[in-house]
């Protein structure tokens, strides 16, 4: 784009490609607060920086490494350092998985001599003897594939869980869902039929060779077999080797490790409700992340969100009637059982939550929430839409959450708002040593923080339609 | 986020988060066709390869430059090469403006000595002597401080104009035309008070310290002043300088200059309407991008857009009713002389064009779209909104268009759309060294050239409301 004097209708051509303000008329209470939302989270950009905190002086904090341990501090005493009301720690015990020496994963016994792969043990997953697994490759696409083709042709074999993530799906998450069996069941599934090991192209929706992490889950009772996702283009690599060399093996050594389980916190935040104290909204992120990456987006983005509903209104003098509350959840990722102690205590001590959101798909731009609540709550939020900015939040989505706040809404019905936004860049990055803070683009980080910070805002001041107040 | 096995509900919870497709039901027709292209665009990935060559192969592509020369062939081959019914040039004399050595702009007589600042000359500048300019700076945040400063103050000094990007603006084309007046007129502004050169605050809501070129304009009549424009951090820092250290002066060298007019061309590229080729619906992005980038969001990212409808139609085999034509148009940035010939011609040859459609804001993630059209096609393109999928195009603004079209609608009446997409990124690269292939998304870019392409096949097929079909 050009800037040009001498076409005195450029800058409003400008505006009218990108932006087209609302019209110009007198502003209610909830307009004017609302700007001075979005104006305070664009202009000080604080949020972005207390982000580089994380990602930058803490890095990876995967549940159970020291890493998560700092990040613990660090979220207690931000919290601290902006004089909420009160901050405290929720004691849980969580898994420790340690991912060891870094992976070898190759192809041998083919004309090349042997070829590198890139490769990331799958969380959780099992080391394999010291000196490594070697075994044919039996290239699957589903796990029902798995049980067709039967121990007579698994036994002994290392099985590769090939499936892609399927592009079509506009919102990426739908995307992610459809691929993701692999790796959470994959392993299990080809154990009860006798296989060695397995490997998986990686959940995502990137065309590099980045390797992408993530949880599995081995089933009771049937052994325990390593687990390893490869690159998208190392997944292309060995599918064609395979075609070429039937002869090929695969070459896999992992030496990650569970250790007992260790001692870590959720960190909670809060500011006193003026008028209903005892009824909590809750906002939160989680904390934790793998340990291949910042968690910049996954989810260092929702944990700044968190704290910026609360650091917001103490800003810009906003009072709320009912108790707001920042969780910064921990071990998300691989046990969840930070959002499990979190609802146990709220339910051991008759907490009353009115309703509770989670930021967990990344900071990207704001696009629309997700609300599983009584359908009067929805209409309600849907007639607030329009007291967002243009290009922010667009939609209320009837159902959404998060993994976190999930047991909260089963042990105590509270309904819940996930925050959507846009998706596609997120399966990109994921559990891939890619998910870093320079990912991160400032304005989008601050528009969701924004955002959020106005649905609170609005939730607070007219409560929940139909809900006893 | 994680996935684990035991909690039933992941997959859906996740779709929740980040989704949530339409309810299942019949398809039209249209909701077929339209799935088909968003499938097609995100499977094959190829506008996304396309604009890889262009990036990558050709780069940066000035008008006038051997770049724009490559960029004028590798346009027409691939148009020729996807078997579009007929493909050629259209011949336009464009500006040639060439920035010569890299520029020194430096900060002398302060107790450091001398302090480099990182700087771009605007497009279009004047050079300076050989033995380039230092002079006192006097920092202006305004074009009306200047005319309030006077002769008195400004006469034999460099111009700093140093007002920022306005972040509070939530869609950034308007933070973009609140700013960029210091680059546009700014320098003939300081040149009618004896200014002896300029220099701005770059036009960039982003925080590094890359430069931002872009176009200015000088008056006639008015003595023609070098101006550069300096990278965020490098103009906090003269800023900071000239507070404390009152006899600093700036040093300015460039050796950029003027050529004569050069030989180029739009590239056009068409399908025949079969039934009604004489009426052409038009598509388009420009070309030429600054000699300091790959232009890959401004314009490649347009390009590949105008260029994806037709070769989507064709590959899907959708007979278009109009002609539909991509034109890849010259020199946008400084002269717009491809979109003014353009209109010229299709005066001349009493082409009926139905509507013409511009993408020129980037290669990110569908938004809306902005529409210059009597009010009932506005309607009748808000009643299709329903038709894009989630998360995708969510309005229709009324009001849009691209500067390339612009001369077409003042000839000729065409109505226009500008695409929209999200803008929170666009103006950290605009016009700068970062405007590259490797900060634009695949999937975002598909997404864009998906939606442009379903809105024309709704256009085609069903005429624009109102309008004498």
């Amino acid at each position: 784009m050009l800037y040009r004097m001498r076409h005195v209708l450029c800058g409003l051509i400008v505006g009218l490609l990108f932006s087209v303000q609302p019209p110009v008329y007198a502003q209610s209470e909830d307009e004017t607060t609302i700007k001075s939302i979005f104006d305070e989270r664009l202009t000080s950009g604080e949020m972005y920086e207390l982000l580089r905190e994380l990602c930058k002086d803490i890095g990876p904090r995967l549940s159970g490494s020291e890493g998560a341990a700092k990040a613990v501090d660090w979220g207690k005493q931000v919290m601290e350092a902006y004089g909420f009301d009160r901050v405290f720690l929720q004691e849980v015990m969580v898994p420790h998985w340690e991912r060891g020496e870094k992976e070898q994963v190759q192809v041998v016994n083919v004309p090349e001599g042997m070829i590198e792969l890139r490769a990331l043990a799958i969380g959780g997953s099992v080391g394999t003897p010291a000196e490594g697994i070697t075994a044919e490759v039996v290239i699957v696409n589903s796990l029902d594939e798995v049980d067709a083709l039967g121990r007579d042709k698994i036994e002994g074999k290392i099985v590769f869980y090939n499936r892609a993530f399927d592009q079509t799906v506009v919102s990426t998450g739908a995307g992610y869902g459809g691929a993701v069996d692999q790796r959470g069941g994959g392993p299990s599934k080809a154990a009860e039929y006798g296989a060695a090991a397995v490997v998986i192209r990686s959940v995502s929706s990137a065309f590099d060779d980045e390797p992408h992490t993530g949880g599995l889950r081995y089933r009771d009772g049937i052994e325990r077999i390593p687990a390893a996702a490869l690159g998208f283009h190392s997944a292309d690599r060995l599918t064609e080797i395979l075609k070429e060399s039937p002869d090929a093996k695969l070459y896999i050594r992992m030496t990650s490790q569970w250790h007992p389980d260790a001692r870590s916190y959720n960190v909670v935040g809060e500011i006193r409700g003026s008028e209903k104290p005892d009824e909590i909204i809750l906002v939160g992120g989680h904390l934790d992340s793998w340990d291949v990456a910042e968690g910049a987006h996954d989810d260092g983005a929702g944990c700044v969100h968190a704290i910026s509903v609360l650091r917001t209104f103490k800003k810009l003098g906003i009072r709320p009637k009912h108790t707001i509350r920042a969780v910064l959840f921990m071990n998300e990722e691989n046990g969840l059982r930070g959002g499990i102690k979190y609802a146990e205590l709220a339910k051991a001590n008759g907490e009353k939550h009115l309703i509770a959101l989670e930021s967990d798909a990344g900071g990207f731009s704001p696009r629309g929430f997700g609300v599983s609540a009584d359908d009067r709550v929805i209409d309600q939020f849907r007639s607030w839409l329009s007291l967002f900015p243009r290009n922010t939040i667009s939609y209320i989505n009837k159902g959404g959450g998060g993994a976190d706040i999930g047991p909260l809404r089963r042990e105590t019905g509270t309904p819940t708002i996930g925050f959507i936004p846009d998706s596609q860049r997120m399966f990109d990055l994921h559990h891939a040593p890619t998910d870093v803070f320079e990912n991160v683009n400032r304005r989008e980080l601050e528009l969701g923080a924004a955002s959020i910070t106005s649905l609170i805002y609005l939730i607070d001041k007219y409560g929940l339609q139909g809900m006893a107040q």
